[in-house]
């Protein structure tokens, strides 16, 4: 969408220095930008780039702003400024509102006037559906479930049954919320099934991405509060509670009735035990076991940086003799007296 | 479905102490259970709890069975007892029979009349759906596949092609069966890829997590015996064999051709190479990496838990200058001499 | 489909020892195959199966010629041979054109004629599919996506947007393609949704494993090269670019902008960090983290093989006093002076 520079530092209440007529029409990264587009300066190491640039306009720190060629917008936070702006220049596509022909609607359930669902949508016994929702194609909505205004279910995403989530929510493809929980007793005779009956709450404002699955609560429910961002086939088990604006990067495994804290990181393939708490501010390495609760702020990390073969099978029996080093240590220590 | 306390008593052979005609109506956790609703007391370290209860009733061993305000049945196993209770109070929804107007079930198919599938399902060519089968929306049963009696597919499964599943069978949202192998020959053009011919076999009373992969044979077939447990995020490959009873945490990965034994239990994120075998009754801790086969029964373990970023530095910086240690131990021990 | 050894032999150029009018119809492993089988003997580990198969025919190397009991067709590399006849004698089952009448297709999107959509296949504004192509039931692409001739998407696939494809892709079910990278923003009201804008762009002859995700990038394209084979449960995230004849096995994940070489082995659960290069042919091995850019050629590992846990629990210990052992040390070094 064609927006004039001064409408877009308007819009947002920042300083613009240049021509308020030049209208942007896309953005784009530092080097590559041209006339039509908007970028911004953040990281300081990409500052070299700055005055070659031949975007329309920079998006960049006070302190910036004179080694611009360009126009520029001046924002304390350029990224997030960049965020907000580019959601502008490159909104996401409408749809009217409707019931594609190949849609199931259950009798008992309710849709919002205003909302799209595509084709081969189905939605389930007394769920409700928003205002401004948009259901992309085969997204199955089961039985029992709430879905807050605003909200976008990309394609082929599934809610089970029982999931309730706030306003303005965005699940990419493949996404499963409110399957059963792993619950099961073991018996002489094998294991037996135990009823998952809980549902998933989810809050405002929650992104999840493409493949996360959230198993319902066993009784109670699994819940993500608002601001949550979830990456791309992540695990969260029965029973969870996710505090406000945590982060889980890719492949993230949060077990069953784990508390994670607000503004927690925690960074690709990391895992943690069961009915474990984690406080608020917590970041977690990449790759890290989380095998108990965390009671400080601070980064928690053990993960192994890969090295080549060679030197890690050096290493690796050099660690299985630790015990052997102990002693030897010991002796020497013992013939020293 | 509301059903009395003698009557649960009765049909599952326990001692009952209280009155009979109690209505039960729910499960709840035992803390927050009300007078309609069914609890246990199985983890002793929960006892504390037993006093105060409002439960309709507890689902406990005989000697806790003093401490209880309020009606008790009596078990050895409370927790599979509860289990079994839970799901006759909380039965699985009904479906009447039949196939919705938008599914496609090929003219070389057969469905039992019993079945009910639902909206958007496809069963391709020659495949065979039994009596009872509940298929959710969006399900895509292939040809050749063959789905025993009593199976629930939640919404949005995948059955590429040849999977034959026993009876009893629940799966869960965006899982996929048969899928291809990971059969590469690699030549100087590139890769070629390996025809993957195998089905999928799968026992009876098998339930597995959502979004979880089993992919096919390459000749053979891919084979879970009766009453394995799968989470989430699983990754089965070609030709695995799973024993029976064997349960694997969620974001598993056996690789191909690994045969893994009865009654073991993988814990979340852990992983084994293809082409071993392991014996039944093996434990596997979290995120461990098992590189060989196991033939003796127990637990098995390789991972770090998390520390402080800090104190990781420097464990690692040790952990890296081990042979420097093993060196100057060396010295040491010569110079003593 | 019933075919000749001679006319086999023919087709790919290969030696043939025996009668080449034997009729083939089926291939099989060493030990099982039968005198309709065509098989094959690659690992020099299996030779002491040849002397008893009952094949039709085994593809083999020339020197193990002679201790066949029956026909050989000779091939330098006997896997890449089978893998090729094997497609010959197991050709993928052949589709009518056409489009089913549950499928959707916008208006402005374009199918050659030659395509078979299969049933609640969806195909969104703009979107071209290529000639012969295969879509089964389920698949949605969304809008602006290209499909080159002769892709195959088995069922439930789906692209978000954006994506471009080359010929004779297989892409499994539960695939998710064009997703939104993870781009978030932190400020003091919580995250930022950083638009997700760039598309993913996949080379020819590339095959994707069931619920691997690989997500558009920010501004510019995540990038397959041709010849890439991806496993299960796979992630690419944005901006990452795949080197052509990459294999990634299952659960591998690769953080956003991370550069892959060509001809490079991950092998399972493998991650690597973001905005790092991988030079071309590194191989990784299982379970390992790659926390930095990679140079040079070669194989790099990180990974603990499981102990039982006894053994763990005292390595742990040892490791965790590793501090102390070296001030052990140097107490005893400065003893010693």
């Amino acid at each position: 969408m064609p927006i004039s520079l001064g409408e877009l530092a308007t819009r947002f209440g920042c300083e613009l220095i240049g021509d308020p007529d030049i209208e942007i029409r896309n953005v784009a990264s530092l080097p590559k930008a041209g006339p039509e587009d908007l970028t911004f300066l953040s990281n300081t190491g990409f500052k070299e780039q700055l005055p070659s640039t031949k975007a329309g306009a920079v998006i960049l720190r006070e302190q910036d702003a004179a080694d611009s060629p360009v126009a520029v917008i001046i924002h304390d936070d350029p990224y997030a400024c960049y965020a907000r702006m580019a959601a502008v220049v490159h909104p996401e596509p409408e749809y009217a509102p409707g019931i594609h022909s190949s849609a199931v609607v259950h009798e008992t359930a309710s849709v919002a006037e205003s909302a799209h669902l595509a084709a081969s949508v189905v939605v389930g016994e007394r769920s409700r559906i928003g205002e401004n929702v948009y259901i992309g194609p085969g997204t199955v909505v089961g039985p029992d479930c709430v879905v807050g205004d605003d909200c976008r279910f990309v394609a082929n995403v599934t809610l089970a049954r029982k999931v309730r989530i706030g306003v303005r929510g965005i699940f990419h493809p493949g996404v499963v919320l409110g399957s059963d929980g792993f619950g099961n007793a073991m018996t002489a005779e094998g294991w037996v099934k135990v009823p998952q009956l809980g549902g998933v709450r989810i809050g405002d404002d929650v992104e999840i991405g493409a493949n996360t699955t959230i198993d319902c609560g066993a009784l109670d429910d699994t819940v993500i509060e608002d601001g949550v961002r979830i990456d791309n086939l992540c695990m969260i088990a029965h029973n969870v509670h996710i505090g406000a604006h945590t982060a889980l990067a890719a492949m993230v495994g949060i077990a069953g009735s784990t508390r994670i804290g607000k503004r927690c990181l925690f960074a690709g393939q990391t895992g943690t035990v069961g009915h474990i708490e984690v406080c608020d501010d917590v970041i977690v390495g990449a790759k890290t076991f989380l095998s108990k609760g965390v009671t400080e702020p601070g980064t928690y990390v053990a993960s192994f940086p890969a090295v080549p073969a060679k030197a890690w099978a050096k290493q690796l029996a050099r660690f299985r003799r630790l015990g052997t080093l102990v002693d030897r240590v010991g002796k020497l220590e013992k013939s020293g007296k």
